[in-house]
């Protein structure tokens, strides 16, 4: 089967084009199911359920989130209810959602989803290694296709995981930094693994950003109010093939449409 | 004109690939000049004399420096000397070394290339936005050519430096994180541009180094001894051509080489 | 001459003391001037006109900020005005208002306060200690008799300003940590120094804001809103006894007032 | 009881002093029980056997740890056996050594010492809050006198523990930023509680560190190699008058020997 997965969708850039392309994009590479990072997708902050009802409604399935998951406080009325996202699991035990889930496909194919967040330059959650092993151990029981959505920033870590979940699971998709990579590969016990799928938006932002009040956050290390930028759109993705039996992936590809 | 940049060398997988390939690369992509960003290369950490000489006889003209500058104290013995290096210019005033350079090519085209390093998660140096405007008024009375090593880790401020630069320098690489992305472009005003160019060193390490102590670093938070990993190599650069004239860059390749 | 210097004010219950017991303090100890760090002066969050006006109403007679310098819009309607305030004066140039300033007392003596940012754990600013430098070569030239409000978290960066500083300067006064410490003294060279002068504010908080939305930011890592604490309030501060002449420090005593 | 905890104990000048001081200390204070914080007793890096050994010859009678506890890697050869010593309890699972430890004082009193490490601008380690929930529920079972170190940077974090704590244990005590606060107090429920207890080392250092290499490694942002600060040591500790029955403290007091 293939999976298709969406790096961190900012705004409505994010969203315009992800309407436009997607449909097409499924098509072609004949997805069987997608997934996208949502973290960004409410003008930048968070999510609200008008955006995610959206996002389903132009043929995503299942939404991922990362650090900026609950920017937006709609997110609250909504996160128990909704069984397709997830957020990081290594927040502590009794934040609200879930860290994992599985969605059946067909009646017959089972995918579970993670999402971890990491904690290099980022907030102070359980450990990621031992979040995803306890994860894991609830998930295989039931599925062998396990996508994993490692949002985080350094490149240590990310590696790290994807060689410490090697074999384990189908793929290790990086997000959060908004730049896709071009080390996509699948690794010798067969995890497909790309450091981050990178960003879905407005393609001359900084990050999906307007750049000016960036740059001048830089120059001028005073707080600045930051908006999502405009003009053209960009999707960066990954199609990934999976062996529905053993879960195993057999390819990796990368996707910048413009 | 052709500048090839290659990304962080590490160690002798990263010394040895170059010196396989570069040759073959250099007429392939009739690559007038060669930098590298060499701050990892001596056994992963800093650089040496020999390591350097041995760099240069390999056909590399130019070595790029980083937060990894200091690691080998040996440095202190030729930095002041060796005018094809560069260390990050936003160290204070009175640092050994230069942040900047003029390079003369065949006695006609001059080359200047400029080291800066981010703040974001890392040293606290002096502002790079504000450095780059101080060393561009030295080298734009010399030359148009110009090559920024942007030597950062986040990924907002290495697209932000980018867009101020944007017309101002030939290019702006980003390096550090070892991992190559998929983000190259030349910018409207004509400033090529690339988060980050990659590494070069073994292929199934982690950014270079042995996978083992890595992963366990993460696991137990204990300190932990790195060794540069071993096996096949990649390495990971980037060829821009340049106009003479103006500076600017007309286009910019990828090249990850296994 | 004696200086009062008091720790970062919070809130209402902070501005309540001041009103309270300055009188009396001023007296006790024969004050003749007072400085209050007042970057959370206003509802936990940077000051306005009208809270600053209150400040010096209450017998306050020079006001320096810190991180929190811009969390309230309305200081950039007074701080080019109001010459009896100054904000780190390692924010790049151009930053609205100043970093050091020149009081002259009954016409006769001049007292000079500089504010400075640190770099460890904090917002990117140019390095205190070359700052340091440079706004003491103008200072010196007007007075010996210069506070030096060190608005930092890392206590080795504190005292080594301090140390750096032992000689040129009356005081160096470490504020930001809301947290008093006990250790002052006079330097041998004759500068008074204290790692952290402390909070004035509600003392049943945490650092002067409600506990319970803080321990469960801790225990949740969700963004939480915090408020000003109520209750019973402490003043935190310290008095200079200075030489006018060599400007150099005799005597630093700590107040903590319930 | 009396129980006397020292702040961090810096290479030979902190060692000195106890040996000095602590006989006399003892006795003036009633004191029944010596805990050090002792992460920098070995020149200044973590410590060994030899050093455990001879401060338990001087009359402490426990030792504490934090971030620097695997600084000497000659702690491996004794942590295990070693039932007077504790290191963070927030390392997870399989870290040598013990988090927390129940010492049998005279056959009758015992009393739990628990060893925890902050996480904000510190190692990536376990929640401390969650930690202390389940650290204290196997303590509790066993003794009321409980004595934490919360070896921690930030006031927030240190202050928030020691409310979150309030009337569940003895004492709550900070270490790591070696200056003393002046924030000593019986919180409400009965947790005596101070932010840093200080250091226990060389005066005219910083932070018990030879004072030129801090300043020039502030000034240089380059490598540096510290040592142990020469002179006069100074003494930071405090002692806690603890109920035996309820474990609930009737009185804190500071020291600062000299
Ligand atoms: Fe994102
Ligand atoms: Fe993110
Ligand atoms: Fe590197
Ligand atoms: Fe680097
Ligand atoms: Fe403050
Ligand atoms: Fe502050
Ligand atoms: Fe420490
Ligand atoms: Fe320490």
């Amino acid at each position: 089967m293939n999976i298709m997965f969406i790096g961190d969708v900012v705004g409505r850039p994010g969203r315009k084009i992800i309407k436009e392309v997607l449909p097409e994009l499924k098509c072609k590479y004949s997805v069987d199911f997608v997934i996208a990072n949502a973290e960004n997708a409410a003008g930048g902050n968070g999510i609200t359920k008008k955006i995610a009802e959206e996002l389903f409604s132009y043929g995503i399935d299942f939404l991922t989130m990362g650090n900026h998951v609950w920017d937006n406080k709609e997110i609250f009325d909504f996160i128990e209810e909704e069984l397709r996202m997830v957020r990081p699991a290594n927040y502590p035990p009794g934040t609200p959602g879930r860290g994992s889930q599985i969605i059946e496909l067909d009646g017959t194919v089972k995918i579970g989803i993670l999402n971890i967040s990491g904690r290099v330059f980022m907030p102070d959650l359980d450990c990621p290694f031992r979040t995803a092993d306890r994860e894991l151990e609830k998930l295989k029981k039931l599925t062998n296709i396990i996508v994993v959505d490692f949002h985080a920033e350094a490149t240590s870590e990310k590696q790290a995981l994807g060689w410490y979940l090697d074999g384990r699971v189908s793929l290790v998709a990086g997000t959060h930094t908004h730049v896709q990579t071009a080390d996509e590969r699948i690794l010798p016990k067969g995890t497909a693994y790309i450091t981050d799928v990178g960003m879905t938006g407005a393609y001359d932002g900084i990050l999906g950003i307007e750049r000016e009040p960036v740059i001048r956050k830089f120059l001028t290390q005073m707080p600045t109010r930051f908006e999502v930028a405009k003009g053209t759109s960009q999707l960066n993705a990954i199609v990934v093939e999976i062996d529905v039996e053993t879960g195993l992936a057999m390819k990796i590809q990368r996707l910048i449409i413009k």
